[in-house]
């Protein structure tokens, strides 16, 4: 568990978030922590019913908490409408991240024609091209490339090992963590009688303001027009987003899911772990899609889909598989019952 | 949209191509776009049916269509059996590839022992290791490294960031996308007793000419034989293909899909996204596989294949899934009815 | 075939590995390779059934094999009850890895208070930033990031390209390919009325002595806790494991599985390739999941599981999935037709 070297009163924090306090208000905190874990200078939160049983052996110095849980609380107490939500704030404090001196390090490599912005940050083996420009306060950690005629805006942070490839876009605060690619070739083929041929992939990616991109994230630049993800769109760790993708505001994907090409995604959706979405469709927004199930056609109504047959032991399963590549028959042959029954 | 410095007329066009034109053969040509987007001085192209109704409202200066389309066409036309391959000819004039000047960039790293051709172009930070073998006109962006005995064609192209680890040979005219890992460690394992034993990966890796290898897409070295892509194998992005994998030439995998050990593909083959190839099978020339479907037997009549279950709003889908996991009991019990019918 | 400059006789070898040989001990190894493969200088294995038929046409100099088979062997035998564990044992003698001479290399940037021991071996371009410590004999290839307070294991190797963001801990002899990503940001986001904000990520990642951790595979650090890795866990290439994740010693997980947010997976199990599972749940020890199925409640039986359904021809699977969206129905008039039976 890291510690920040600040630390902050009970009061203070009742304050600075608009919570109200019950219990010890002079009581300090350098840290925060789970029920079970914190000690009596960290903070925890309750806001999973699930472990509200945890609540009164806590040894945490104070909870965040609804005001329903207030009376379990052995110790001190922030009242939170969405205690999730204020403990998101209140651990952001804590958070210590690696020190990034403004300045370009000795090892990375800058075109004569790109921009670094004074306040921006450039990390050790970094490799900026032709026409790039790296906007104040930008962060790029190690091994990040920032391809030509790419742009990484104000105060967006790059953690390691980023490659943007070509005509890429990044909105202000957008967070890429490592791995990821962004702007690479669309998966564009023309087959021509006995081979592929490839087609040039000349658009670009634009990627709004406080987006973040998981690690080995892959994000392809569009064939003519642009690949898109509005503002506060939330990608988790190895999505695939084809060429021509568009991803409204505020949706979230995550781990390994992935979009094929020219789907236009809704604002507002969910989109569960290793769930896929073929080329073409359109989703509404505020479209929920459980993990791992396959949307071949659009979604037209806001709510929550899925595909998929359950888990079984192996054995069970087997047969009730093996049923399935007859279930047209069966479908067939219980219409032919209730007709014979209706004709008795 | 890129624009070239370059502009071809459409007549120039038309010859170039062995197109016939219909129209202003004078008109001047300096970049391409969709039908919807395009200006007066872009190509257009309508190959797809579904943009039909676009081409009457066109702005593009002239399109690329089948003699069918031709009446609706407001502007000049060039026309071709195949308008989506003659467009990708077309096209790739007009890609601007960044700059990669012949020679070895002053950040890169070359082991003694290795050969780089003087007409290559080995960009920043790349690392060459010994016995590795850079033929001419080979072009290695940012950040690739070229591991122990790798060789990377005439003319093949690693975008950035890309890892060959030993042992892999690159044929001519290859494409690699940042990410791209191809030469690591297949996933061979013993189990004795109680732990795992590794079992060493002494092959190595062929990629024929022409193939394309999406970004962060992987492929492992044989454990004894090699692993090896025939020519003109198209990968999209985020690929796993295991060691002693053997794909046949032409055939396509789109993204996320996953073919383990020693499975055999044929040519021609499409793979789809998120599909997978169970071990050791083989797959015949010409066979299809939907996305996120599942090999697990080999296929050997060429045509189309699928598995899964449809997408549906959760609730319905909720009631179709629990009863999926009594398939098998349903099934004797029609049966059992249908037998109790035939005795009355 | 990579032939060692070391070769051994077969009686040096029987002694070695503690097996029974038959035939010419006198005769030399400098190799191995497949039953179908191998040459007079090289042994091979005969482990799985699948292959008896090669052995009686093999050329290999001698051949690991169970009694059972000794009868239709042509050449030199070594006997071992487990014939593939032997062979993984002995093919190690052949394992030609690049040099990795200690100390650093001069591309290579390393932070003033980080502590690399003198026997360990920091390749090109590597990055290795405030706090972090390599231990002895460790290996780092090309291109890997240490970041701030990581810590690699005596004699862990990194093939290359491997980025520890921050307080990750490898154990001893840990080996990790390129493209791998550990310590990333859990997908920790709590909605805050109309966007997201993020949960700040304050654990680390810790992994036990002699795990292996695949190409492009991401493993992001706790929220709070750590994510944790048992000794001798075992991943393939693109595998995603979230944060909070715990995986019991000794499971293996093949090529593009997923474990979702704070699962508990057991010990000694083996989880398919692309196989999902869900966040907060429990896998007992020794469960097996097969191919792309997805958990999506604990498992306390050990065992094997499976969901999914089989592929087919796609003509005939669209009239079957299509059923499926009526299975609910089926049943109940599979029921009302039972109750009408008995009621005659």
């Amino acid at each position: 568990m890291l510690l920040s070297e600040l630390s902050y009163s009970v009061a203070e924090l009742a304050e600075r978030f608009g919570l109200s306090s019950h219990g010890d208000g002079t009581h300090r905190i350098d840290g925060v922590g789970t029920l079970a874990g914190a000690t009596a200078s960290q903070l925890s939160f309750l806001s999973n019913s699930k472990y509200d049983a945890q609540l009164s052996a806590t040894h945490a110095g104070v909870v965040v908490l609804r005001e329903e849980n207030l009376t379990s609380c052995p110790t001190a107490a922030l009242i939170a409408k969405d205690p999730y939500v204020a403990y998101a704030k209140i651990a952001a404090l804590f958070e210590r991240l690696p020190s990034a001196p403004p300045g370009i390090h000795s090892s990375a490599v800058v075109a004569a024609s790109a921009r670094v912005s004074n306040s921006a940050s450039i990390g050790p083996c970094c490799v900026i091209e032709d026409g790039a420009v790296i906007e104040d306060g930008a962060i790029l950690g190690p091994h990040c490339m920032i391809g030509t005629d790419c742009t990484v805006g104000a105060q967006s942070r790059l953690v390691a090992r980023v490659t943007l490839v070509i005509r890429v876009t990044l909105g202000k605060r957008v967070l890429v963590h490592p791995g990821a690619v962004i702007g690479s070739d669309g998966f564009g083929l023309a087959f021509d009688k006995d081979h592929w041929i490839k087609l040039p992939q000349l658009g670009g990616v634009r990627i709004g303001d406080d987006c973040e991109i998981g690690a080995n994230t892959t994000i392809d630049r569009g064939a003519l027009d642009d690949t898109v993800l509005e503002e506060d769109v939330r990608l988790d760790n190895q999505i695939q987003i084809a060429h021509n993708v568009y991803v409204g505001a505020h949706t979230a994907m995550a781990g390994c899911a992935a979009v094929a090409g020219s789907a236009k995604i809704g604002r507002y959706c969910m989109i569960g772990g290793n769930a896929g979405v073929l080329g073409h469709l359109e989703l509404a927004d505020r479209v929920t899609i459980t993990a791992k199930s396959l949307v071949t056609s659009s979604i037209r109504e806001p709510g929550e889909y899925s595909s998929g047959v359950p888990l079984q032991a192996n054995l069970q399963w087997r047969k009730n598989a093996a049923r399935f590549k007859h279930l047209d028959e069966y479908a067939r042959r219980l219409s032919a019952l209730e007709k014979d029954k209706n004709h008795e």
